[in-house]
């Protein structure tokens, strides 16, 4: 019988503790060993606490146990739970979390003292929920080079994005729609304003080039900027809108690593996860393109991926699975306003036509877009690869002009 | 340094030995340890063998020397494989295969003796060349238990009907296009009549519910009967025709499972798997639907997936991977007639709306198809849910009746 602690008891700390009590047998069979929950940390007290686990306030008791083998953080944030974690695997326990924001801002910390201590630091629920993605693509690693990864990562602005599409919903509309049915919280700004996917893709970078990304180094951008007719436009073009997190490596050994809506074409994998679901694709020099689809969050999926890590724990009581990444550099990262892309441009000016003109002649190549419903002095364009600075300056040029410039999406080739 | 022995040097062998040569410096890196290809087994001689490994048509040299602890098996077939692969578990090496019709075959012999001997036998590249699946799979199944899983399993029948789909072409057309490109084999037979595609769902099947199947429990059938007409009606009802393998739990804790073409729905995951591409869903209890998608074969893909398993034999030479299943039983696969699904039925008749009413009043809920270009006297149309027997039976009673049913093809619901 293997002790374990559970620190957290929200949404998915009672989703783990029901998973390990539902599936007892099987996993006593597939750990070699059972499973039990010695300590749930609570930080209040709770009426009718559930059968499996003692509840405690104190992490000290956690901590001072040596009984305890493996803890499982699910708090969430970072405050307390980084020195949590960290004074575990000091202390020689393995540690599983689903803290998207801790491995995001202290992977490489931790990863590298659970390596010194010998033990295991795993995360496969922080990406993607259910979705196996950590492992397989430590996998993938094994015999490929990860040419690039890119990935629908967060499933609220997933949610909205498909509802506007879908059903012609404005933005705030469809926000609203998403926090009656539980898809977004009270206060959605770190999943519409790109943060939480930035986590995950900063986890996937890391990953996959063996270096520490952080949120900081990673220009994001959310969804708040996303207009109906943006959504329109990218229909008529044979494609929809998605939150993309995006990660490649460039030819001097950095990487370009970015998060932002960009339009993505009706053929692409990617261009069909739609509503709640993430799909994340990995591209390896070897396997070519592999993609991996599902629940991206969500209670049980999360606790799955959870109870999974638990299992791999106790199978590697003695020998530690091989999860690692080195510190981060400060010039790691591409500056993004180099990466050469096509551009999507939506503006308005008293006479659209010749508003055009003036911006096929800025923008050789600009192919012209057109919606549905016309509205009078709009106009859109996609434009020809440039980098980001010279599309970016160009469209200061339309602006001295007298064009206004409503909206720039970029164009993703996935 | 670990010693290898590659048994088999064909389009997989030669790619596991550039992978290994190509990637070196990464793998020692993941695997802890150096890989050193001691002896590549071979039928004929080679008139310049390459650097890595010494060229052997001895078998016996390779299983008498205790340096090689780890033998890679891409020979295919039976014969001799099965019988080498034994021999070399028995003997206290861990084997990883490509070799999918050995695992169907054998995989439960082998995994009991790879148990006893506390050695590993893997074989990641035996279903979807390079997409992770069984290893992800274990995973999942750690804290789930499999609903079912149904998946596009043969990159080529899935190329000529993506072909027929796309430009009309019939199968005769789309397989002699195949064979040009070299994804259908001059025999295509393997392929194109469910044999392949029946293998994979096996394994995956074997490992999902820990219980060996055999190809000869699955009714398989293939997509040569799949004529230009069904492919567009399948366009007219909404979707496309795809070969599926499918294996669901069924009440009795029985399995139910098929190869056979099915009418899959636009919206599924499963329908916009193009191409050689390979698409498999596994449907668990706690995570949903989980897809995983990328190119199913190919030289390199599919030695990247060999490598990866060497490399977790390697980092796992005292320690055994958890993967096992025991042997079938003659009972425990359902009879498929008992399936309960909708189908499409294509027909024709002297007055085709007098023979449609007729079918009507057979089938409760029928629902007739149009395609494109309509031909006198056929017509089509959609049963409501019923055992596949029945359905059979109405057929029979449509054909007495003096109207000629010429395809029916299954449903899917993925």
């Amino acid at each position: 019988m293997v002790e374990i602690a559970v620190m957290g008891y929200g949404v998915v700390g009672t989703g783990v503790i029901e998973v390990l009590a539902k599936h007892a047998e099987g996993l006593t069979l597939r750990a070699h060993e059972g499973i039990h929950v010695k300590y749930v940390l609570v930080r209040r007290d709770f009426p009718n606490p559930p059968m499996m686990g003692t509840f405690t306030k104190s992490f000290d008791q956690i901590l001072n146990d040596p009984e305890v083998k493996i803890v499982v953080e699910v708090m969430g944030g970072l405050a307390p739970a980084y020195d949590y974690v960290r004074r575990c695997l000091l202390a020689g326990k393995s540690v599983v979390t689903s803290n998207k924001e801790l491995v995001a801002a202290k992977g490489a910390d931790l990863l590298q003292i659970a390596k010194d201590k010998n033990v295991n630091f795993l995360f496969e629920a922080s990406v993607g929920g259910g979705i196996p993605i950590i492992r397989p693509m430590s996998q993938c690693l094994a015999a490929n080079d990860v040419v690039g990864v890119a990935g629908i990562l967060n499933g609220t602005t997933n949610y909205i994005l498909t509802k506007m599409f879908r059903d012609g919903a404005d933005f705030k509309n469809a926000l609203a729609e998403a926090q009656r049915l539980g898809y977004a919280e009270r206060d959605p700004s770190a999943d519409v304003e790109g943060a939480d996917a930035c986590r995950k893709i900063c986890i996937l970078a890391s990953l996959a080039y063996g270096k520490h990304v952080y949120p900081k180094q990673v220009h994001t951008e959310g969804i708040t900027q996303i207009a109906l007719a943006d959504v329109e436009y990218a229909e008529s073009w044979g494609g929809v809108v998605k939150l993309i997190g995006e990660v490649k490596r460039t030819a001097n050994k950095k990487i370009s690593i970015i998060v932002c809506p960009m339009f993505v074409e009706r053929e692409s994998q990617l261009a069909n996860v739609d509503d709640v679901f993430n799909g994340i694709m990995v591209r390896g020099d070897v396997t070519g393109d592999i993609v991996f689809y599902g629940k991206g969050a969500g209670k049980m999926p999360t606790a799955s991926a959870v109870v999974a890590d638990v299992i791999d724990c106790v199978k590697h009581l003695k020998a530690r699975k091989y999860l690692y990444w080195a510190d981060g550099e400060p010039d790691y990262v591409e500056d993004y306003r180099n990466e050469s892309r096509m551009f999507f441009v939506r503006a308005h000016a008293a006479d659209a036509d010749d508003a055009f003109d003036k911006a096929a002649e800025l923008f050789s190549g600009a192919v012209r877009l057109f919606r549905k419903k016309p509205v009078s002095g709009e106009f859109a364009f996609v434009t020809e690869h440039l980098p980001e600075k010279d599309c970016d300056e160009k469209l200061q040029a339309l602006e001295a002009a007298g064009i206004t410039v409503d909206n720039r999406i970029r164009i993703g080739e996935m």
